[in-house]
């Protein structure tokens, strides 16, 4: 072996005769190798020694469960949580009620440490806060919990390219660099080639920042296919920092041509997120009661189980902006909720009254349509009220919006009409607005934030548990 | 309706009482829905006009072929291609030989036209150019080629994804932005907030950039879930431009834990691209075969089913580095190939020598595995020879390299030692670093070119033309 530092011990042999990879713990679950010699590699979790027998509990990360190995005391002595190692013996039926099988052997060299831990090692076998494990950004993702959130985060992705390809849609990849700003001034970072010193003489030969938002590009793409559908990373400078909020998070965006009213959309994200849903409740022992599980305090299980059931069973609100500010005022005229901030037409939907409205007042999600045309981009389609446009918010309890949408001005006429009203400049978008005259449909789409679905779906309060590496102002640790 | 300037008329009742979306033409073909009325959006690819009958082909992207629509002349006789159109007829059994279906109506009032184009509306039925086609990005991927491309693109990273997915593997998403320069100084994008005139007051509290690898992170999270993947834009402030570079790519990277030897790591890497190769080689309605339908050049038709023959059924080579220097060298005093660079052991191989070696003596894929630790990066594990790293490249015909990947280096004091040789600072890596004493375990990985893959599978010569919207060096139109 190249690598043999004192008391490491490799033993690979077999595997550099196929070159193929070892089994890990999750294969070793579905389809345990009863009645062979098995070698097991991973991470210890605990670790109990009697007088004749110990118990190892490691995981490689693969699974939500640990697998129990019981070897010969001697053989656990050393042995400590975090410490990486691997076991050879054999899988049997396990007796233990909180496993079905374990690995088994009374060879005195059976346990190989692999890697060892420093005494500092912050990782213990007991509950660790998220806030404490905020503070060990490289060694969180080791817990439990939070690697139950990776796997339950690769399983949504997952199940959302499952429903996209079923739609017909194809999966895209639209610029992240871009010279135009697709929601109007502020909140971007701008980009330059490190070694350009010389600021007149541009990388991109102008000005360049990362986006938003894709939906302009993906408007091009939709001209071409129909249904099309991307999860980037967009990215805002935004100096609030709030539980929901990041400086690089992961956007869900899908436009779609051929349709003419709003309610299409939203009646494509609801049956959309249902599809996620329906994946977590139906499967019991896959990445949905694995994060269950990994919740030890019961209020947040019971918190999950009856959400996926209502996003499942019950009904979905639909009102209007107009209607949502109605509800709002009565409801806090009557002193039934009071407000820091008054609701009033014109006014945009503040947080504190998009979570009441969703969390107590409706207790479901809430599709909202049709806001004042002033608080909106300038491509969103006028209604006729003439003071509305056709868009919409879904909001949902406790997080609140996670996605925005609205039918796309295809109307070359009206688009440059509400780009005067605004004052705007063209120069960076005349492609985009050269679509409306080149074969231009209605169409529309939406823009979902994929780490307050994630939240909402998982009942987790703070966005920066579920991204690995999560960014925010003065927030850039490793 | 909303929005209804002159000449544009939409018919969407049927929609708008169920909210769901009309059937896309893909869905038509698979399943078509005879003996009845049925509605067709599309844009129009060409039209026929006859004495009694006229005939429409359209497409709306969501398929490779174009729907026949069989109409009375006079409704045919206003369309262009690019035009955007609704017709309704009756779906029948075509009698033409390149098609199995068409929709046909002698209605008087079939057509809708939805949008019209300009007269200087530059897609014509005729072929055009990937050079001509590049200098119009936002209308280029209406062409029956391109938008092969992009479907074919999806269809890839869908098949990656269920390879992973069978694997084992957490798909998972590592940051962007960084504050560590994972490949070594030079080439990179520097990012700050474009509110931030203040450049003493940063918005992440130091310097920061755009990813031109995620690995660093990607170990993280294998040293908590051992199999981890990850497609995302990478960024490269490059000023070559050539056809095979790109500023802003998306890169395939994988890191596994509990291996110990590179040819694990080349095993797996041919699994993968097989697992891609089978599924286009085998569904002959699908992506593989209309992106093969889409080349008018036989040439092009023949070499892509070639490759894919070859890349399930041929031999794919491995040599070390050095024998790849002994060949390059020994060719080239038998005089029979001339490089530009002459063949030297320490130094790295040319792009001219790759693609001599792939495309031309072997013929076939090459992994070269130990190249010289000089020309690698600190983090990669050296070799009992002292000389090289246990590493490898795979170089393809016409493309050269498409992977890059090595065993990383777990020792803490190899890795320590290594890190001081080069006199790197160590302040920003501290995170990477102690992952070696917090359970250290044996693992590799790789990243592969997102781009190269599709220009090598698909046989296109210019990278420009597999990503939608390319960035290169005073690059960024639209």
């Amino acid at each position: 072996m190249l690598i043999k530092p004192p008391g490491f011990v490799f033993q690979f042999k077999r595997l550099q005769s196929s070159y193929a990879l070892s089994k890990c713990i999750n294969e070793i679950f579905k389809d345990p190798p009863f009645k062979s010699q098995t070698t097991v590699n991973g991470w210890v979790k605990g670790v109990r020694v009697q007088k004749r027998i110990a118990f190892i509990d490691i995981s490689d990360g693969t699974s939500f469960q640990n697998l129990m190995c019981v070897v010969p005391p001697d053989q656990a002595k050393e042995l400590r949580t975090g410490v990486s190692v691997q076991v050879t013996g054999e899988i049997k039926e396990s007796n233990g009620k909180s496993q079905s099988i374990e690995l088994k052997t009374t060879d005195p060299d059976s346990v190989k440490v692999l890697g060892p831990v420093l005494d500092s090692y912050p990782l213990q076998k007991k509950f660790h806060s998220p806030q404490f494990l905020r503070t060990i950004p490289h060694l969180r993702w080791k817990t439990q919990f939070l690697s139950s959130i990776l796997r339950f985060r690769s399983h949504v992705e997952m199940k959302l390219m499952e429903f996209f390809t079923q739609e017909q849609f194809t999966r895209t990849h639209p610029p992240l660099i871009t010279s135009s700003d697709c929601e109007g001034a502020g909140e971007l970072f701008k980009i330059e080639s490190a070694s350009r010193a010389d600021i007149e003489n541009k990388f991109f030969g102008k000005d360049s920042y990362l986006t938003v938002s894709t939906q302009l590009h993906l408007e091009v793409l939709c001209m071409a296919l129909s249904r099309v559908w991307t999860l980037t990373p967009c990215f805002r400078a935004e100096e609030s920092d709030t539980h929901r909020h990041l400086s690089e998070f992961w956007m869900l965006e899908a436009e779609i041509a051929f349709i003419s009213d709003v309610r299409q959309l939203t009646t494509f994200c609801e049956r959309m997120i249902k599809h996620v849903v329906n994946s977590l409740h139906q499967d019991l022992e896959g990445q949905g009661s694995n994060l269950i599980n990994s919740r030890r305090d019961q209020e947040f299980v019971h918190k999950m189980i009856e959400r996926w059931d209502q996003l499942l069973n019950g009904k979905w609100k639909t009102i209007t902006y107009t209607e949502a500010i109605d509800i709002l005022s009565a409801e806090s005229s009557k002193g039934n909720i009071s407000f820091q901030f008054k609701p009033a037409w014109g006014e945009p939907l503040q947080s504190e009254h998009e979570k009441w409205l969703t969390g107590e007042y409706f207790k479901s999600p809430v599709f909202v349509l049709n806001y004042p045309k002033e608080s909106k981009p300038f491509y969103m389609t006028r209604n006729p009220d003439g003071k509305t446009v056709a868009c919409f918010d879904l909001l949902v309890p406790d997080v609140g919006e996670i996605i925005g949408g609205s039918m796309r001005e295809h109307n070359i006429d009206l688009l440059l009409d509400e780009i005067k009203q605004r004052n705007m400049k063209t120069d960076d978008i005349e492609w985009y607005l050269s679509l409306r005259s080149s074969g231009s449909v209605s169409h529309g789409g939406f823009g979902m934030g994929f780490e307050r679905l994630l939240c909402y779906l998982g009942c987790v309060e703070n966005i920066r548990d579920v991204i690995p590496f999560p960014r925010s102002s003065r927030d850039c640790v490793c």
